[in-house]
């Protein structure tokens, strides 16, 4: 037999990915946590799987994996993992999937279309059975800033420019993107955000980028392009925006309009003042959902491909976060 | 000096197109009519054009061009010309630019991004302040089909296919286009419908297409897709669909969504009764605007080549209607 693995997912059904790997890798055991992302067999048990897949994992189900080897995300983001205490001393290896990016592609093309097309506006002229005669701007004229501009990035990038979109990109360490002003660092965020109309935050969660996309980070925004103000797409996670502030942002006009598909807390309270903003853009951490079938063959092949000595892809490095 | 021009706009500021004509063609004599599309001069005036740029030209306007030799549509579609009584017996030029194809294949994007991701949806869920936990559809699951594929069909099938979406495609007389399941003629129709998820009508208003999207065309539409039933999308105009019908589709479930920018009326009476349908987009025949500084030169250059004896390009077909 071959060495065991842990399904270990919090909120999600562990069963969906059991049946997906099951299917690719049939000569081994698949042992499964429950939706709590906590295992209710004998500890013997969780001694045996080498690997884990794991979706918010609990540091109790964690530590009871002595024989760990590598732990797979069955997300983009890593920061469910890292987020442990005690982070076990073994490789952490993301998704980087061409399903998951040409979802998250969609959903910022969908998003930016949006607010260039003035979509809150045409909603409150409709309900008012008022016919809304103001051409919307042409692409051109508008630039999309991506903040985190990575393998997502560039793909929703390669998109928005065959749009007509302008496309600037910020990075933690400086990068060259063809066709694109990029940005990086402290030093580069302001000039940055100075010449961006449409702000599209595809950030990672680390201490750096916790709380950064806050009320000082707004009010630098481009305030003269032609769409009555900047707008916000928030594609990454929750906690690198600051929700009060841009609940004041979108009253206040320092933001025009917003899209936001992660929030500080999941799902949102039904009590938060975001839900009756009519300039905001509600959707339910949907944006690039981890689909399964999908997903499984590229952990099943790096299983496959760890075991015969080859490298781990797409290795994150904890301390960094992403 | 050189032959004089008329721009004939009814509804339209004839002033911006005068503009931006009078800076490429600086050396002739450019009138314009009232907002009414009404000259308002001595008829010895309207002896003197060799073309109108004409939006809506009212009959009386076009009778009066004596020396008429082009007429030229600021507009893609040219059934507000076609539509004449009497038409003169001169060639008739229809807009095919770069800019208006650009448009519309925004258009189209962010409206079948729009139904992929159940924007209705989560519109009444955000109302509601309820989490809307049912992730979309992949694209690769759902086929496009575009009714009246030209020009801008081409242009926003291709980038619906660098998306991810299945394309296909329909026109009154068959022809071939790579990547895509084509369709043609009355015969060809039903074929296309049943395999269509998103439809999405381009057509051009001819005798032929008028009143077209019936209620017994949508019935035609595939059921059994990933959307809850199909969706209609109509940036050609309003004349080729029944709004009738469209209204007791969106009730009935015949359809699950629509977007229009084009109507039977347009503006829109505001006691229509498609305003209040909350699984309806309404766009105020904007989808594709015609901006006289990017268009006006195209007409430009096609004036002088014709008065260099080239043949004028993009040439409509009046019996044909496009």
């Amino acid at each position: 037999m071959k060495p065991p693995l842990l399904v270990a997912t919090k909120g999600w059904d562990p069963e969906s990915w059991a049946a997906s790997i099951r299917t690719l890798l049939p000569d081994r055991t698949i042992l499964c946590t429950g939706r709590d992302g906590l295992y209710h067999g004998p500890d013997h048990d969780l001694a045996t799987p080498h690997y884990v897949l794991a979706w918010k994992p609990p540091q109790e189900t964690m530590d009871r994996l002595s024989g760990l080897k590598v732990i797979f995300s069955l997300g983009a983001g890593v920061d469910h993992i890292c987020a442990l205490t005690r982070l076990p001393d073994v490789p952490i290896v993301r998704i980087v999937d061409a399903d998951i990016t040409g979802r998250m592609s969609e959903y910022v093309v969908w998003q930016v279309l949006h607010h260039l097309r003035r979509g809150p506006a045409l909603r409150k002229s409709q309900a008012a059975h008022r016919w809304f005669d103001r051409p919307p701007p042409a692409a051109r004229e508008v630039t999309v800033g991506v903040l985190g501009f990575g393998v997502m990035g560039a793909a929703a990038a390669d998109h928005l420019m065959r749009l007509g979109f302008k496309l600037s990109g910020w990075t933690r360490t400086p990068r060259d993107v063809a066709g694109i002003a990029m940005f990086a660092g402290a030093d580069g965020l302001d000039a940055f955000l100075a010449g961006t109309d449409i702000l599209v935050s595809l950030l990672p969660l680390t201490p750096e980028t916790r709380g950064l996309v806050d009320r000082a980070l707004l009010a630098k925004l481009k305030r003269d392009g032609p769409l009555d103000g900047p707008v916000f797409i928030n594609a990454g996670r929750g906690g690198t925006h600051v929700e009060a502030d841009l609940a004041e942002a979108l009253t206040d006009g320092t933001l025009t309009g917003a899209s936001l598909d992660v929030f500080e807390t999941e799902p949102l309270p039904s009590d938060s003042p975001l839900w009756d903003l009519d300039n905001l853009v509600i959707t339910p951490h949907d944006a690039a959902v981890s689909d399964p079938p999908a997903l499984a063959k590229q952990i099943a092949e790096q299983i496959e491909a760890f075991e015969r000595g080859e490298p781990l892809k797409n290795r994150v490095d904890p301390k960094r976060g992403y």
